[in-house]
């Protein structure tokens, strides 16, 4: 690998600096609309949780933290929360307020034409912010499902501005050391419009908010055919770059394994985040296992995250400015494949050595017994979101 | 419209004659992956469902069948259901078997690598054949939710070949007055792949069923850019063509209001349709209301089933004729506009008038007090699917 | 149409003081990467195209101005060049910079690593900027092929600042009274990305050069799927939408007349322009004719234009936004669809005969005999783009 | 790779075996509809096209057919070409007819409302059989233009009985050792509708015809989201898959190296050829590069075609067989990741050195001054398609 002109040490230290964040919800029951079939040994209460996500980072030793969704994590004392992940060896990631499953949600949250329904909406977001500070999270996570569902149902730039009125509100609630991070999503669950459908909607309410804003990249919420790793750079060149929902897809949101459907894009996507060297990016999975074993998924989700990390970080950067310089489009191009042609799984293995891990986490944890455990322990009903 | 060389009383009489099939579960509770938004006087049962079904009826004219899905119209006895039904006027219609819902689908029905499954699932399709046959039902419905979520996840072709296994023993059982119809689906609720996925496969396997076989068109189960009339006309050619589930959509399968998205598609698929003279289509509403009030958005649908109809009705199509042999690209096409751009609405409320009905049929429901009268009767759990 | 709420007189009224802008190489002839089919009659010089342009605002009454494509469009003397336009009873409109088709140009313009490429396409801008001050456009048009076929091929920020680089510098030779627009599209001529992507990267580089950018909204360079009401809402909303290039699609940029494909996204499109009412926005039609005769063609558009227009005038904003407030979804969804159903023919015909022109411009044009007198008259070759 | 459960031996056997057949157009000058940038050294009549073809060939070793265009390469004397192919180590592969070139062909070739251009058109089919008899080629390549760009612009049944009828009389004259190859395409360059958009209806016409008709499957040809392995698994089922298109793409028919937009999905198609072991597959080559230079370009994309066959190759099939029959959705994922994730470069070095090549046959390429040759034997005008 000295021979595509990069050092080895510094490689395996930035794999074993990598920080990705599991969400509580990717341990719980989910599915489509059609059906959610459940599993066992399923979380019951977000202490379980926990549990399971700390299991995550036992094995990979790269994913210390995990993202809450309230209301899904309330719990009657967040500190204590905090405490019993800290005794696990994780902490509270993000905090991710709730604004589409209230009754008074049916017609939207925050871009709702009734000032009640924005007010509550607004109240939840701000009791989010009070667990953020409870529990140290320094990052507020914002996804909305509003929108409407036919021509005409809503007024549009009405809608923006109630929308910009409530996120200021919490903005300004917000301690100096969290950021809100604005996510977009192209559609679903409305499907005419969508309140925030992509990245420049996103930017420009992040930009009036202030500095504390950022946009959120959910890899599954673009039209199909866009150059996702272009929007990256470009939001990094924007200087708004705040984190990721990691996932893939195939047509829709179909929250899959990241890296699964489309491995070259997860590359390129990292291309870009190593070639820039940006700091505090939240990187987060997002991703609900329909029919996936929870915990196995959550694994393999990791390690093809970390290839991609891996790949970009044995791209040739000299090399690769120099063809790009010349417009040489085949030589530029062929230092990414060869990067990416690489197999990785040999230093990755070697990385978790060095942590004092098992080289494979995937069987590691299949020897581990963890999962019979709770199929045992765990009786009655198993979370869901 | 003499002018447009047509004869106003034929449209009129085509416009009685019309029969629209609304589909019994578009009348329960349902929504996204999300949420589920439950509504105020949903019908507690199959025999409220034909209620509302009949109510559809009554106001439109055009809507005598209904459609059912099995299990969840499943009674203690369906020749008692059809009895209710006809009382109100109206009659069961496509049977549905369901194929998704059971925990044992969870991997799949007819094509899931486990015997005793495909067997469950065979087995219901026959009871479903039964239960067409004790209510004279002609059309049995097949949609199915079979597929993969991951490359690898599942052999294509030996997946395929138990679908047609499958479907076959069922075919083998039908009566000769019932037809089998064959849906396809782009993607959802399987991500990676769907087993049906398009009108060839759809086509292939009636083909090799034979004549009692057909294909079902589903308006939302293309990918976006589809030309759907194109797909219509060619089942047509195939003298395949069995039926339709209209609904309309943005990006996804959206199971909007037909005609509400897109409405030029709309008229071009029935221009399709009144070209041909195709003989025993099922036209059928396949639609989910995530937000809207059940009743009103079904007659809405209806109107605007109707309204595409009429236009296609009105096209000069010995002028089409001609300007498509000459290959004149902008008369042909100004053809097509001049009827669309007709405003129908004065003849459909003439046609509504000429059948005893009000001309205004949403009106006439808001009017009807019917929706108060069922919020109040029907006390306890609305049924959803 | 009182009973709609609206002022029959005020609709005319608005309808009358539209002004379209037909675009110069709309007359010439066009076509795909496959063949360009020439047709008679195609203007051989700009002189001749100004002449059909008029044609087209003679029988028409709202197309007043021509938009030029430099260097397609160059002329000796520009000056001379608008005073034959202003005889013929029309102007030059925007100012169109050609940046794709010099050799130079192979891997890109303003984004292209070569400084003396950058250089060369900056110098011509600047003297379209010079043209237009000559001719007196108040709009330069921008709109870029450069983007990169391949992942590597370009660094993504380096090429967003060498094109804000180059935009600074033409924006800062920009008199008082002139526009820049700035264009963007999702993909073509350059697969793999395209430095102008989305309105969200037109609108920042606009925010940054100053109050005279804005964006420009070609309606066939968004991902299919894309809610292009919505666009043009938020554009609105953000006070920066400059203009539209109008066309239509089924899938890609296909550039076929407006309204042909989805007349009812375009009727939309103008419910948000009629309900915000901005001033100041450039309607451009951009099309090329594959196989479509030019002139009846651009008739053909300019009346689907003024269809959707006269819709949107119609429709009963008070009743509209009575029922957006009362989240009644089939209320509001209703108000539209009133509007849309209406047969506009008559109103238009009235407005074109109050106007002192024939009230069917395509009948008129083919009974002028202006076809046949260029196809005569214009020996030799004709221009193409 | 004894470990992944293949025998070494026959993966380089099989890698040895491959054919892949180069498309003379692809070392003709090509572009976009904005515009064509023309290469130094592009050959300047069939001849040395077939120079070119050679030179891949002798580098790759497994590229010993070219692919003709008709008239493009059109010759005096084609037994003469075919000769000097030979002599070069390389053979004519398969024909393909030109239907979209001609000015006749403005409104369709075999789907025109014109009898005497249907019947031009299939006479130039036949002359192309013909020529397939002479130069020994027994792959006769379909591909047509014809399609609409308006609704109601044509008669979609009845262009659909033209084009069978069309097709049939070719298919009649072709001899015994034949094969007409259907291919399709959802759009462009017609863009309402194309006469042949899927797979669907190649497979119906080709099952028409007769044995000898099978379905070419160009993988740029489909709406974005289409799972591809599965459509070249159906088609293997019906037994009519006849060949493929290779090349790439991120929206539209972009005609990139095969492999560089989406490496896996070409490993996935590979996978499901090595599963099924079809006989009789003609691996065509469909590219059209704009700013590549031409022979490297075609290297590298014959590279990577080895790349994704290499890699299917190693799939442990029992293994997968066995996860997939177990429902182990991640076991049966986890087998096509490792051996996709093995990198082949070693494996496919060897190969080349086994042969007597190179192992770095684009390396070779730029020593071997094959291309300075050429740029200054070459002096005229290049051929351009």
């Amino acid at each position: 690998m000295q021979a595509m002109g990069v050092d080895l040490k510094q490689v395996k230290a930035a794999l074993k600096a990598q920080v990705i964040e599991t969400p509580s919800w990717g341990y719980g029951n989910s599915g489509t609309r059609f059906r959610v079939f459940k599993q066992k040994g399923i979380p019951r209460d977000p202490y379980e949780k926990m549990a399971d996500a700390a299991m995550v980072h036992k094995l990979t030793g790269v994913c210390p933290k995990v993202a809450l969704h309230i209301p899904w994590d309330k719990v009657a004392d967040f500190a204590d929360l905090q405490a019993h992940a800290a005794e696990l060896g994780v902490s509270i990631g993000a905090i991710n307020p709730n604004l589409f499953q209230d009754e008074e949600y049916k017609f939207g949250s925050v871009c709702n034409a009734d000032p009640a329904v924005r007010r509550q909406a607004i109240n939840h977001m701000l009791e989010c912010v009070e667990i953020g500070k409870t529990v140290g999270s320094t990052v507020l996570s914002m996804w909305l499902a509003d929108g409407t569902n036919y021509p005409g149902q809503g007024h549009f730039r009405q809608r923006r501005a109630w929308l910009e009125e409530a996120f200021a509100e919490v903005y300004a609630a917000m301690p100096e050391n969290m950021r809100m991070l604005i996510e977009y999503k192209f559609f679903e669950p409305a499907w005419y419009h969508t309140d925030l459908p992509d990245w420049g909607t996103s930017l420009r309410i992040a930009q009036k908010l202030g500095p504390q804003a950022q946009v959120l990249v959910d890899t599954g919420h673009h039209p199909t055919g866009t150059n996702i790793p272009h929007v990256v750079a470009n939001l990094i060149y924007e200087g708004r770059l705040g984190g990721f929902h990691f996932n893939d897809r195939k047509y829709a949101d179909d929250d899959l394994m990241a890296g699964s459907i489309d491995p070259y894009q997860l590359f390129l996507i990292y291309n870009e985040l190593v070639d820039a060297q940006v700091p505090d990016v939240a990187y987060m999975i997002d991703q609900s296992f329909c029919i996936e074993p929870k915990i196995p998924a959550m694994i393999r989700t990791v390690m093809n995250i970390q290839t991609a990390y891996a790949k970009a970080l044995l791209v040739d950067r000299a090399a690769l400015a120099d063809r790009q310089a010349a417009n040489d489009v085949l030589g530029a191009e062929g230092v990414l494949r060869d990067a990416y042609e690489t197999d990785v799984r040999p230093v990755l293995a070697a990385v978790r050595e060095e942590m004092g891990l098992n080289p494979d986490p995937l069987k590691a944890f299949y020897q581990s017994g963890y999962q019979e455990r709770v199929n045992a322990e765990r009786i009655g009903e198993g979370m869901s979101w």
